[in-house]
């Protein structure tokens, strides 16, 4: 069995600054197993004794004393939270000062900037790109096509939807989303709503065994989500990518931010907001 | 007008762990504009190279040099990286060590597990989730409304839609999606629908002023987006919230992080991988 520690990731805005940072240095251990507890918008005096007290709590019940990531604006908050018997790791602490200096400037120690929404601008356009997406789905107009930044295309389950989604909440990238369907699979061309955005199209892939599975749990023992069927669909999908030189990526061992990232870059797109 | 500051993002998985980090730190800092662009799977010295020169050649156009931060596990990688004319911030470098001291164990510097899908569960958990937000968007089944962990609800454009989403690509959260419709504010009573999730329930509210805008941008000059009936709805559907105890947020001047984090809070939410 694997030793145990407890992680406490402490913020006064959402955590997840605190959580992404703290994540990536735990994932390079794989021998310890993380207990991992989220506190956003530890803000105030009060609210940092608590989760002092929590911490303590935690360190006395266990061998090893706990690890706090920490992501707090406010010098007393974080000094305060600094006083627990955890092991503190705060990127403020760490950055702040060197980032004064280089800047020749004051940080201004507000807090409430991270993730908010200073204008609706930002607001707006993430949300012109999730309507984009939801309107989009499995369901496409040629004038909307006009106005997507991307076109993903790929079979049914391989992936489009979530990674469409996530390009719009992460980057406010308006991606469309075209499912190759039989017809599209018999034919030879590419789909022919699709020949004036060849430049936009993106193909999503996944191994065959993966997409039975995932179908197998929508329509068991469907032809549509047959092995077979899957393998015949999966290769003639590849197959068009490869003849119309459409970028394309297996999506089977990628997670939705690494789909997303991927083709940001390949399709050298750039963030809305 | 302010001064300029150029700043990488550079990390050898998606770059959204180092843009986090990053982020937080530079809106510390007002009167500076900074111009952002993030280099995300370097993780080879060839990459490494490039992107030095890119940085080399951005610092000799500039009087002030640029900031990189950087999310690189490699230490090659990461070495070559610190080569450059930056500022550089590595959080690795910060506290790799100390953790390694702590754990009394060596960090694997193996790449790809941050954002990687290490199985398949944490795929499945979070597009059953999606798929959740997705079906239930506007159209909801009481059967369905059972397996939910939280059920947002509150008058059409309130920002339900999208926090739906973010709990499910976040936290694998299922969060359904009740739009409160003229019917239900006319009724004294809970939607009857809702009567037997109480507990489960989580109002979103909205300025009169920016609901009139959202709408108008869908519906111009219509009755649905007039300020008068966008006062009346939200006034009306916040008695709601009071009088049968719903928790409820304004969603006005917040992101959708801040949005989806305080539910998770407020509902007693705990993330599903």
């Amino acid at each position: 069995m694997k030793p145990v520690r407890q992680v406490f990731f402490v913020s006064d805005r959402t955590g997840i600054t605190a959580e992404s940072m703290g994540l990536a240095l735990l994932n390079q251990f794989d021998n310890i197993e993380f207990k991992r507890a989220t506190y956003p918008f530890v803000d105030t005096e009060a609210k940092a004794k608590e989760i002092v007290a929590l911490i303590n709590t935690a360190a006395s019940k266990c061998e090893a004393r706990p690890l706090v990531f920490s992501s707090i604006v406010d010098e007393n908050v974080r000094k305060l939270i600094k006083t627990s018997a955890g092991m503190h790791m705060s990127f403020y602490d760490a950055f702040i000062g060197e980032l004064e200096d280089e800047l020749a400037t004051e940080a201004n120690h507000s807090i409430g900037r991270t993730h908010g929404m200073h204008d609706t601008e930002r607001y707006d356009k993430r949300m012109e790109a999730i309507n984009f997406a939801l309107n989009h789905d499995d369901g496409i107009t040629d004038r909307e096509l006009q106005k997507a930044d991307v076109i993903l295309m790929g079979v049914s389950r391989s992936g489009k939807t979530p990674t469409c989604l996530y390009l719009a909440l992460q980057y406010g990238i308006r991606a469309a989303n075209y499912p190759l369907i039989p017809e599209d699979l018999e034919s030879s061309e590419l789909p022919r709503m699709l020949q004036p955005f060849r430049q936009k199209l993106y193909g999503l892939t996944i191994e065959a065994d993966r997409l039975h599975h995932i179908r197998s749990e929508r329509r068991p023992d469907s032809r549509y989500a047959s092995r077979d069927n899957c393998r015949r669909e999966i290769s003639t999908a590849e197959e068009m990518f490869r003849r119309f030189n459409i970028p394309f990526t297996n999506t089977t061992h990628k997670s939705i931010e690494e789909l997303a990232a991927s083709i940001m870059l390949a399709a050298k797109l750039q963030r809305r907001f």
